[in-house]
């Protein structure tokens, strides 16, 4: 066994029981012991319940493929595990991590002989059932290392997978898979918005969705997921509009004005985020105040 | 007497009474005779209980300069004054109406030898003190006409009014200041909103304001109005973030859009009115059930 | 035979094409007779060499599918239409009219008894193999005679087309998928960008393009076709960078704007679009001079 | 004599003038002597051939006030001070620094016991007469010993000048200023643009821009350069329409999204600019391929 993965959520999980499903043992750690137990009675896999336990278990040269959030947990255990683990040892960080913090890591790591690879991960929930689309940064060495792995994870054997080129560029094509997918929901959003409040027609959303996901340009896995939801209740009258966002839509927005490159509805996207989450509040009151002053238009106060 | 102002709100009352300070003597009538009479004790113009009787008060050929909110209360006023007053009449709308609705009644008054002008007014609360911007359209021999209201109206009698060109053109050239005021806005309100929320400074917006009006680059009207406002209170928290729109900044956006010329700035500084007054839920609550329905990231119900 | 098509160019002709596959048989008319005669010998459909002929051909009440350029081609036509038909005879618009002109037309045709509907059609190029996506506007009496059209143009006799309301709501929800389709486009477009210039990783574009076809968030119809062209060359480098805008990009934005429901992101890639057409130049030159003005900055001249 | 300007361009040079106008007497450096030598004739300061003379040429605790590029010019300028100044001088950073450089660098200085202080100034060409507004960041002690000269340099000895807080708060302020001047100018970019190709009007831009200067809403400076160049020449037909972009605007974009506070008109003006200088062409190109790719849209080639 040489291939082991540390962090087992929604994501690392469900890559372990895919490969699982496709043959292949692994080792497996989680902060929390009880997760690592079930899922290895589920898949077969080994339990192990420190990371020293799990490079103990792993043949060299290993390969250690860590799931984890981006930020203080992937750089904890990056932390834990640059001491135990041996010249010719491959960590594979597979989570949401900055480009540029990749490439600090794998200057920081080559001083101990350790290989690092940087893989973007998309494919979410459905991972599980349809492969995941797997974007890689690595040394062509590593990356042949990685290959029987890339196979089982993705769609098929042949696609969904690509070494994208030297480390830290899985991740930069992540970060751009991201902002594409926030502008392509934004435009998906607006859309819908319109047709909604539309008087006179009375649209029903959720056929059109359907619809639309038959021969129309619009296709897309965004509109798949938009119609199952809207066939279930289009007045989404339960949901606050609020909407979160993460560190690959800011990262986008910051490459495009370091490059110089317009990117305005990828940035634009994402502060309509942060105006759903009354983000704009300030601006929007100053604004209120300077029309109430050259116009003696109202306030509302409250 | 051969003007008469037909309206007498914040705007068209202080009209008058600019026009009383600088020596004119005019006809006034409101639909609340109240207003009318109260005005006119003060200013010592006369008071009109009726569109007929203001119209039989003046000499011909008259003036009638409407300062009414644009849409029904404008159209409802001409339709009325059409048939009663006479050829050579000149009617100014001061209102801001629709540049392409001005050059629809310019004909249709045509047909009876009424002679209409467009006069787009800014300047405000401050315009009786200071005298107001004259944007207006007009033949040259009703710009003739309307020349010495002009002077009295504007800060001097030589700045401050533009004939811009043939009837509509005022009110386009007004429609295009205001949204030019939409951006302007919007790009103070939310440098302050950066600067507002900055932690480790406690900058003090009120003095910061201030400064900025001596000697900067973003030295301006709304500068000036922000600082007052805010050397008052800073923190707005009494106000609610609702921003409310009229319709030129939305024929601005229009006219970009029939033009094919970009305007995004001021075409966003409008929609980001439209979602300070929650228009745009709908389509964030799409956005969070989308999240939902491929990452597993959590709703928000409410 | 009571159906018959008027416009054969790429999207009428292929749409004849795929009615003839599936054992349809119809009446065909086109400006220029070379092109009916040809696709009548290709389809084994009737060639009409007028209008006049095309109603003499079929049996009432007849079916009329307009696959027009919108604006003076589909006007002139329904013109011309209108007082050689009889009563129960139905029109549909199959190209990409303005949803209020569409609503404007139903009630002018329907003084002659003759119905009216509108039929938004998706698909492009590809719409001959894979199905049209169809979304009319009809009354229930007219869906129902159009349903056997609508079952051989779809992808499947019961997907990829619907019923979407009362006329007008065709076009309505064609259009709105078509602002949805800039966004997406842009989205995309933006994304790319900013791989294709980030130094030291030079990225190859069609394998990224190929790779997220499949299991990513991102997986879409214009994905795939980016896919098709950027395997082929990914420089683009004979390429101008123009890009045309047609009526739908415009209408959606403008609807924004009416409803007053935030856009950003479709109307902001319809802005995008002008601004590659040269349109912001004034604007541009505005701001170098302006520069120049407060800073002393280079102005280019040319 | 105890203060010293390093770096005499267009900011600098004009800054030493003031001063002296004011009647300080203070020591001059530049990279090119001839420049120096020139301005202190014009002055009547002191000339200095070296960084070094001007430190020995000034009594301690010294004033450092550096006019020059913020990134290599300023950074090396500091390398070379640090060594030669003696604890309790005093450095003033007068270029446009990020403010994040400006904190890295207070606390690199302090080592040694220099004082640092960040102002930002703006004024540009005209600040020599009208003064230059001063935003500054300092400890309390350094900004009693700069306020003489902060009296001088601003429009009134208590207007124009503020000290914002603590050292990086001045760069900060300036920043955020930069970025609100972004979006004022493209809003009357924009505003002007619709004005200049509107069809049936033929609009005087020059008069329209000094009208506006006179009682209007969006009175401001930039109105003012505006009306200024639009006089001269409102067909700009010899300026390229090219926008350069400088680091404020970049960090201001930055900071936003690093808040997380929507800045959409700010971040779109900067957005434009990258436009304007050809940086959407690749975009661009794709999206023409994508219109080719689903409709058969004519692509330019050139």
């Amino acid at each position: 066994m040489e291939f082991g993965i540390v962090g087992l959520g929604r994501m690392g999980g469900n890559m372990a029981r895919r490969l699982a499903r496709k043959g292949a043992q692994i080792a497996l750690y989680n902060r929390s012991f009880d997760v690592t137990q079930s899922l290895a009675e589920e898949t077969g896999h080994l339990a192990c319940d420190s990371l020293q336990a799990l490079v103990d278990a792993l043949a060299t040269p290993r390969i250690v493929w860590l799931m984890l959030p981006a930020g203080d947990a992937t750089e904890a255990t990056l932390q834990a595990l640059r001491p135990i683990l041996a010249p010719g040892d491959l960590i594979v960080d597979g989570g949401n991590s900055f480009y540029k913090d990749v490439q600090r890591r794998t200057a920081w790591l080559a001083e101990r002989q350790i290989e690092f690879s940087d893989a973007g991960v998309s494919g979410g929930v459905w991972g599980l059932e349809n492969g995941y689309c797997l974007m890689f940064g690595a040394s062509e060495a590593a990356a042949a290392r990685l290959r029987p792995y890339m196979e089982k994870l993705a769609p098929a054997s042949d696609r969904g997978w690509l070494h994208c080129g030297s480390v830290g560029s899985g991740h930069f094509v992540k970060m751009v898979h991201n902002g594409i997918e926030y502008g392509m929901m934004q435009s998906l959003a607006e859309g819908f918005a319109l047709m909604k409040n539309k008087p006179g027609f009375e649209l029903n959303l959720g056929e059109i969705a359907e619809l639309w996901r038959h021969g129309s340009v619009v296709q897309s896995w965004l509109l798949d997921l938009s119609a199952d939801f809207l066939a279930q209740d289009q007045t989404l009258e339960n949901i606050l509009p609020y909407v979160g966002d993460s560190g690959e839509g800011r990262w986008t927005a910051l490459e495009a004005i370091e490059q110089g490159i317009p990117a305005p509805v990828m940035t634009l996207s994402l502060m309509m985020r942060f105006a759903s989450q009354g983000k704009s509040d300030y601006a929007n009151k100053m604004l209120a105040k300077m029309r109430q002053g050259f116009g003696g238009h109202e306030v509302k106060e409250g």
